[in-house]
């Protein structure tokens, strides 16, 4: 027995999206039924879409930006209820018993997580969030938080968890000096949750054109990176630089923007190797760090910070009819910031 | 007036050393002088008398592992009296107002700090260790504790405080996995401190011909890099790396010897940039950092920590004239571990 729900797919790289149907599972007892309300676009469905990362399976329903209610709990599940608000980030599934998955850091299980579209669960390939329904188990639930609309909310469950997890383990907040790298998706997210945790917060953009959104969102400076004096004039000044560009940096120049102890953190992730000099690094006892979405537990303590202090996403609502458009002009970055399509629009 | 030394000196690039004389300036009120007793060589001095780093000045007096007694004070001078066990590392001044050596962290002197050679003080250049005596203001002198040799000591200005500095700074102790990548002179230093601040140590060396040698320095474990097989065996195992070795090694493959939140310090610096994927990085929130000697502060602390351990560096003492024989040796890695100069022999 199974649930047959409406869903967007592509068949293939590359190809355009389609509708068709996918099966749900039967709800096992630790299981909840989410209606699903909206789902982002994040760029890592591009490149998975088009396998650009060489891990595209097809047909492929991506989205693990899932914001929903919920219409059915099996019969043991405890931490929700039918009509609870609730989101789906970037998995559903963990071995929950190596070390990182007891420490809640169920995003580097040493098994591999099991991703919420293009994993595998019980041997059967997982479909994301461009569907009516979804079936997960409930420990890889979040709850959403009145304050916080579901429209807006579905980004955070992974652009916004993307910046929260490393702003927080590397200490943004009062006194800290932390840079932004892009004003995009995870960019614009950055901004919010820094200045919210009380951060000064600067954003560096290729230019200034984003300059008016991105002190709306809480930054108190903003240079544009195509002019070289930038670097000269903000050498040395940061605790904390999140690099959200996945395109390749030149990693010296901006790391020689790091103060005493600071951390360059990239969540993008180039495919090329970077060139680094160790001595980039040496003179101001710099770190180059890497972070991966962040925990369940921290997707929580995320969602409940975001709502109270009113963050959402800067989102533009779509038909589901336009995910194509919506990818073009996402590679393009041309748009303010996070397309979200209407879940309703699957049907 | 100044004082006239016998010294040590090459007077070009990749020259011979010759012996000759040096003046010392005369004794300011803060300044001590210093009978030296001991040189240590330190790999940089090998890389600044021949140029390659493109910093070399001649005739140059290298040396900035010095160990030696108080034989005159300055008026003012309130640390250290006549017969003091004293040492100098890699340097003698700084500007003393900036943020970082405010916090004691005067070896990232935002202004850069005054080397031991190589620099200038008072529009004079700085001459090092390979001399029989040398004049420093008091605030830039270690005391030497007894229970430490002044031989053994000498090298642990230098080699001691660049391992001692990243391990505490990245919490090397009871519990944590730490590994030394090369077995060197800086390398042994690591195995000895790491051991004694109560890590599990591990030596990465390219063979096993040192084991035993690590296993007595306190390493619980010891691998050939040669061997792909150690790779996989070691994945994810490590809480601290610090990479001593300064030729280019492939990051890739340390980094992954790295687990949840660990962290590679280069304390050795390739010329060449090194390559690395970001994610390298991302998928265990790793860390690739750099470090460079250690604060005054610190290296006191360090001192006190070594005598109190019984630590001090594995030592060959020379004559003077042996000093480019020892130079070729240290290059072709055939010094257990660590050349250490009679200053009686400067005479």
């Amino acid at each position: 027995m199974s649930i047959t729900v409406n869903a967007y797919a592509t068949p293939a790289a590359k190809a355009p999206f389609e509708k068709t149907t996918i099966e749900r599972r039967d709800l096992k007892p630790g299981d909840v039924l989410i209606d699903i309300k909206f789902a982002g676009i994040c760029h890592s469905d591009i490149h998975t879409a088009r396998d650009e990362w060489g891990e595209g399976t097809y047909p492929l329903v991506p989205g693990h930006e899932i914001a929903g209610i919920v219409s059915e709990v099996g019969s043991e599940v405890t931490k929700y209820r039918v009509g609870d608000r609730v989101g789906v980030g970037c998995m559903v599934d963990s071995c929950r018993e190596c070390v990182n998955c007891r420490a809640g850091e169920e995003q580097y299980c040493l098994k591999g997580n099991v991703g919420t579209y293009g994993g595998v669960l019980d041997g059967r390939p997982t479909d994301g969030g461009y569907s009516e329904k979804i079936v997960v188990d409930e420990n890889y639930v979040l709850g959403i938080p009145e304050g916080v609309g579901l429209d807006e909310a579905a980004p955070l469950l992974c652009a916004g968890i993307t910046l929260y997890s490393p702003l927080k383990h590397w200490g943004a907040g009062p006194g800290k000096k932390v840079a932004i790298v892009g004003l995009g998706g995870l960019g614009h997210m950055g901004v919010k949750i820094a200045a919210a945790l009380g951060a000064e917060v600067t954003v560096l953009s290729q230019t200034l054109s984003k300059e008016e959104d991105g002190r709306k969102f809480g930054a108190q400076h903003y240079y544009a990176t195509s002019d070289d004096a930038t670097f000269e004039q903000l050498a040395g000044s940061f605790d904390l630089i999140v690099n959200t560009v996945s395109a390749p940096l030149p990693m010296e120049k901006y790391l020689s923007l790091l103060g005493l102890n600071g951390t360059l953190v990239n969540v993008g992730a180039p495919a090329e190797p970077l060139e680094v000099p160790a001595f980039a690094l040496i003179p101001m006892r710099r770190s180059w760090a890497g972070s991966m979405i962040g925990g369940i537990r921290e997707t929580q303590e995320m969602l409940d910070f975001c709502a109270e202090h009113g963050l959402g996403a800067e989102i533009e609502v779509i038909d589901a009819s336009r995910i194509d458009e919506a990818y073009d002009r996402v590679v393009d970055s041309d748009v303010r910031y996070r397309f979200v399509i209407d879940a309703a629009t699957f049907a």
